[in-house]
């Protein structure tokens, strides 16, 4: 299933695809409206796939014509994972880590599919990194790796938008990942048993202006989807809405001879092979 | 005037001291409940007032009988500040910034006074690091410095508990920074008028079981309050129940030798002068 927050007309409703790729939604007036994807992850698999029986009985939405929201309204803990391909880590002259790079997003910095990319005032260093999402759906501690999988219940897309020259100004790297408009999110939330098991074998590309900058399968990763939920929940509880951002492979525009910043009027696209792509636009702030 | 979120006989409150220093508080179920502090800080000093006011009206509360929760229910980023006083950047040989470091915060890891710090299994390098956080009350871009303290709302008390190995395992601090149970914040939160501007000239002390590790003037930080709210907000805004947790000084168990870590049983508290102090046991996991 994939499901999807949009606002249509001024009111927010919830969008599912049916078999022919087609979405339908119900809004908040609506009778049946089933609330936030937020909740339904919170509920289980079961309850989305009866929120989306429920969706699919509205009427159609076309999402090129919906304002699109990030799949999750309240997301929990965004754990962005540095590093993670090999041959990103080579591009930045930085070592293959043993351990999960972590840095971490706040949720104010989300926009959705066909929102705005903003370029600061405060600097032209403006880079793409194509990734896809794990989105956890069911709570947990010390998972043991064999289990992993089942605290995954979707799959999305993010362009971790990243202001090179704030990213690099000091050891850490948060501010520079922060910045408002700067973490693109969707379209949608597609359900872990429409994918391969942990996103693998997949084709994940980045496009800016039609050209394909960021090309690599999701096979090339270091540390899985599986392995980063074990891992991470060593640490922390992980806990329903929680979104691990699984890192980026190599193409980035600042480690190009000469570097390729985005820029106004820019057009960036995040595809993964059997989910979708998410695109987006760049604008001045 | 303080105000502090509580639970007593398994009723949620808040509660605020009057000019005796006593405070006095409304549950859930009370007439005249002000909602979460987090709301009251969103409308502005004026409504914190006046629910400060009703609050007093209610009956005694005894904070040391009561279960403080964190000050506020959902604070937005949790933007952490490194090595901003210039001695703890020489005892872990960092070089004094230039520009403020930022790490993040997930407020899932957040307890309140009181409640316990709890060490984990995969790790025994549990440190303390006492600071102050300034709550901003007030949204904004591109602050003025001139403008920035209008900004902060009030202030709390932190110890931004470290797991030093799993801080230190990758370039990226943020694992070691948000392990369950390690963010102690509170007692409650004290409006800014109560206060020197930007918590200037307050003595901030830590104390592990009644012995002083910390010991600091708020006037060495190398970025104050008014600097971290104009600079941050160049790149993100800022937002109502925003939390700039603002940095640690000297003193830290990892950079002594032998190193000082918390075990169980421990008592660890954060004092900054004219505010009071914030309390936590250790506790293994």
């Amino acid at each position: 299933m994939r499901l999807a927050r949009y606002v249509l007309d001024g009111l927010q409703g919830v969008a599912a695809a049916g078999t022919n790729g087609a979405f339908y939604g119900l809004t908040v007036h609506d009778e049946g409206f089933p609330g936030d994807i937020d909740e339904l992850v919170a509920q289980g698999p079961a309850a989305l796939a009866a929120a989306a029986m429920t969706c699919l009985k509205g009427k159609p939405i076309d999402l090129e014509r919906a304002f699109l929201l990030p799949p999750l309204a309240r997301p929990g803990k965004i754990l962005c994972i540095g590093l993670n391909y090999a041959d990103h880590s080579a591009e930045f002259e930085a070592l293959v880590p043993d351990y999960p790079v972590v840095f971490a997003r706040f949720h104010s910095g989300l926009i959705g599919h066909g929102d705005i990319i903003e370029r600061p005032r405060i600097s032209n260093k403006l880079d793409y990194e194509g990734e896809f999402v794990a989105v956890i759906g069911k709570r947990g501690k010390h998972i043991a790796h064999a289990d992993a999988l089942d605290h995954v219940i979707g799959y999305s897309l993010f362009n971790d938008v990243s202001v090179r020259d704030y990213q690099m100004r000091t050891p850490q790297w948060t501010i520079g990942k922060n910045f408002d408009r700067s973490g693109p999110f969707g379209p949608w939330l597609m359900t872990a048993d429409e994918l391969p098991a942990g996103c693998k074998g997949l084709r994940l590309r980045t496009r800016l202006n039609g050209a394909v900058v960021q090309d690599a399968s999701t096979d090339d990763m270091i540390f899985d989807v599986a392995t980063l939920v074990a891992t991470l929940s060593e640490g922390l509880t992980l806990e329903p809405g929680d979104m691990i951002v699984t890192g980026t492979p190599a193409g980035v525009g600042g480690a190009r001879t000469p570097p390729l910043w985005m820029k106004d009027g820019d057009i960036v696209e995040v595809e993964l092979d059997g989910f979708g792509t998410l695109r987006n636009s760049v604008r001045d702030e």
